[in-house]
């Protein structure tokens, strides 16, 4: 297809599409003359992509143009890939000189062990939920993680894991994870402020 | 104690807390000479509840106003109270004039009523939701909420309320809310994204 069919189908702008492919986000097209490139399924669903990481996961150009090179470069093994992408959905975090921090992070790791989990040894989760514990103390929160680590682990394994398409395309695996983590997290942030609406009402009446 | 004295304590710098006073975020101190006041225990509480609300919920300054007139406003029930401090907390979501937007509505309405919860006709948590559903149809994520559901009722009902100190001051209920509902969330989230790179490592190994 035409760029201009590339657009309309994608719902994406051609001065965009065109921008993309200046950035290396979308790969070239098939030159036909000098002033047209045939574009197929592969560029639609790059867009797609694209649109899920900004739109939805409001991840940053910069970051998606490195998820997009991870899932170009085929010598990365699938789930080094997909962790590329997961990371960029979190926030950064810097780690924070203090004994406080130390001890906030020691705890994370001790958990991870405990838990069994597979999780790499600089992954920015484990500065992340450091960053949370060490509020949690300074804020006087009372701190039990097991009750949200056991609900994490069984919608992770039970549900969200399965809608992944682990032995289709690359992208189109990418594209269900960053989709999945972030809206399941939005529905979910959105019930629990339900829940909490409702038993506020409960416990008050 | 004087202005210094609050602003050292609070940790807030003085011409913010200056600030707060002509906004009306923070109640005046009594007035014992031209040039001076003093100011206590509910001075330092209700900075302290600022704070959490701009730096941890950020929450905006004119929500922060909202939160705070009713926190004062002693004739308002508890659990209205509790709804402002909460609203403030989600996105503002505008309804679409679309098909797909009312049945996605319409079922959101369907599930409070068959779970019991009690939430206000016109919470915003409602079109919150129904809009992550819609985004979820037309991006095709299979839509199960069950299991989400599950996890944030029994969360919220088995650990965060108990958190909060419903027969405390007013402010203080609203701060545990607000300090409980944000930091939860963000440790919750962190963990979910490591189960899924654990999950995805089990899978592809």
């Amino acid at each position: 297809m035409r760029i201009s069919e590339l657009s309309s189908r994608s719902g994406v702008a051609i001065p965009t599409i065109k921008y993309y492919l200046r950035e290396g986000l979308l790969h070239q097209g098939e030159q036909t003359s000098a002033t047209r490139a045939e574009y197929d399924g592969s560029h639609l669903r790059r867009l797609r992509m694209i649109r899920a990481l900004l739109e939805v996961g409001k991840v940053p150009v910069a970051s998606i143009k490195k998820i997009i090179d991870a899932v170009d470069d085929e010598s990365l093994p699938m789930h080094e890939m997909l962790g590329t992408a997961h990371y960029a959905l979190g926030p950064t975090v810097e780690p924070e000189p203090t004994e406080e921090w130390r001890a906030a992070r020691a705890q994370v790791d001790t958990l991870i062990d405990e838990l069994g989990w597979h999780i790499h040894p600089e992954a920015p989760t484990r500065d992340e939920l450091a960053q949370t514990l060490v509020r949690m103390r300074q804020l006087g929160v009372p701190v039990d993680l097991r009750p949200y680590v056991e609900a994490a682990n069984e919608l992770v394994t039970e549900v969200e894991m399965d809608t992944i398409p682990f032995d289709g395309p690359r992208d189109a695996a990418v594209e269900a994870l960053v989709l999945g983590s972030v809206l399941y997290g939005k529905a979910f942030d959105a019930l629990r402020r339900m829940a909490q609406e409702s038993e506020s009402a409960e416990r008050l009446k």
